[in-house]
């Protein structure tokens, strides 16, 4: 088994799919749906790969539940911490409670109350931090002082890494003949985990990371040949706020095609059509996917592109597109 | 092939199979989703069968789409028409777009906005009336007489019905050991086709129909031994206003175990818990069977319940659980 201690870049297909047999039993399978409208107005095919249709409503029950249920008996005891903007919070909170160990996670303040409720309602611990990086890792340092559980990266981590991994692996059971991969990139795990199984299985797909204009640093890092990390920007798409690391970086920079951007008003836009043609719950930032692949027509038409729907934990009296 | 006027009560699984052959190459094979959150709460094993997930959004597709292809190409180059509350007029300019014909349907003005904006979208041709049954019945004899196509009634038709029914015909396939089936109930199309299919090939399964208390017509109905029919109910579930007909009565008085109903309130709030929950767009009218779930709790407590899930189209600005 790995530690969060492994190099990501000694990862292997062989990991990947130990990481699918230890979490199949608790994780869904999650559908591929399409729409004929939206392939339309893309002029692409487009498979959406639903991790919102998870149990707990995000991609992040992969990584979290390898994780979780990697532990040995003796680690596992004194349970598991995090600090997460939310998805992966709630996530671990759930593998966690099928475990029956402790979860505490520090987040801030702004997220959304439906990822803290649902924190709360998996029996996890919360405490709160300000919305910065700097806030969350000097918070996160005292809770972990005090509970001694075991730290479960939100993606800097090669056991979430390779959980993650599993969703392109069933999707390339699901679906034949891809051409191009999307998925939106915050800290970068789901897009590590995505070229970490393409780069061994299906080296042809392009991999595409989405992100907000507003909170671009994965894009300038690429650019820059570096990571470049900002500390609290400001976007609708509140999974995706955070920067990228080393392990992460690893698959990013040797692995992407590129990361195209998307504005806020194209995120909520994009949401509001996928609610809409889809008919799924998907959070602002499951939708930078889809509003890159409308905004850059050109990379995607005539093609066959994997979308990766990442969450749908969103509060329902709170929708971006209505006024107050 | 069925034409209009065949008596439904002469209906065979095999004319069910024959519509599944005809619809299989247009109307999708839509998931069946879980929810272990909704699971906990009702104390059944739910599977929700997704027809919001059609193209259309709803399974009136599949007796849309059953009527339009089974026409002879003298009959189909007028065109077809029909009114409808919504769905059914969608479903049925989509599978005329599909064909290539002319589409002419009759709406209540009080009808979504995201249901007139689908049928226009589809080629469909609007022609609004009153929101009663006895002024959509006198608008859509000007304009059957005007056009001169062929009507296919929203449930009243034997090519319907078998199109619906093959929605069971696939639940069966997905799922092992159901032991009821829970589905909405306005005019009856949607319950006669599960009635017809579960009748011949799983009669074991209870077949449960689902109303607002506030159009509970179909539930007095079967009480009183005959069709009741209301004018003008009003109720949040905008597809659920229509009464029964003979060829429903048919299926409803023979098979049909019972049907609880919910309050306005009752289905507001199993609208939104399923949202939160299964994460798909679900409309007013679909979450009247998770909400009888949920309120008459002893009947499913325990048991493997089928849920059919009938349609997403819904005013994303108008979401009913927000004032204004």
């Amino acid at each position: 088994m790995l530690d969060a201690m492994t190099d990501a870049s000694a990862l292997t297909i062989g990991d990947v799919r130990d990481a699918h047999d230890r979490i199949r039993p608790h994780v869904r399978r999650t559908p591929v749906l399409r729409s004929d409208y939206l392939d339309a107005l893309t002029g692409a095919a487009l498979h959406f790969k639903c991790e919102n249709l998870q149990e707990a409503g995000a991609f992040k029950v992969r990584g979290a539940t390898n994780a979780v249920f990697g532990l040995d008996d003796a680690l596992a005891e004194k349970g598991v911490c995090t600090h997460s903007s939310g998805n992966h919070a709630l996530s671990l909170a759930w593998a966690a409670g099928r475990r029956g160990i402790p979860c505490n996670v520090v987040m801030p303040r702004t997220a959304p109350e439906a990822k803290k409720d649902a924190v709360r309602r998996y029996g996890g611990t919360i405490t709160e931090c300000d919305p910065s990086t700097s806030s969350r890792e000097a918070v996160f340092a005292e809770v972990q002082a005090a509970t001694g559980g075991a730290f479960v990266h939100p993606y800097n981590d090669p056991r979430v890494i390779c959980g993650q991994a599993t969703c392109a692996l069933e999707m390339l059971e699901q679906v034949e003949g891809l051409e191009a991969v999307v998925a939106p990139i915050g800290g970068g795990g789901m897009i590590s985990g995505t070229c970490l199984t393409l780069s061994n299985l299906a080296p042809e797909i392009a991999v595409f990371a989405a992100e907000p204009l507003n909170a671009d640093d994965a894009a300038r890092s690429l650019q820059a040949g570096r990571i470049i990390a900002d500390d609290a920007p400001e976007t609708v798409a509140d999974g995706l706020k955070v920067p990228l690391k080393e392990n992460t970086w690893h698959f990013v920079s040797r692995f992407v095609t590129d990361i195209p951007t998307a504005t806020e008003e194209e995120i909520v836009d994009a949401m509001k059509l996928a609610w809409k043609h889809l008919r799924v719950v998907m959070e602002p930032s499951s939708a930078v996917a889809l509003a890159v692949v409308l905004k850059h027509r050109a990379r995607f038409a005539g093609k066959r592109v994997g979308v990766i729907v990442t969450g749908g934990n969103v509060d329902l009296d709170r929708l971006p597109w209505m006024a107050g």
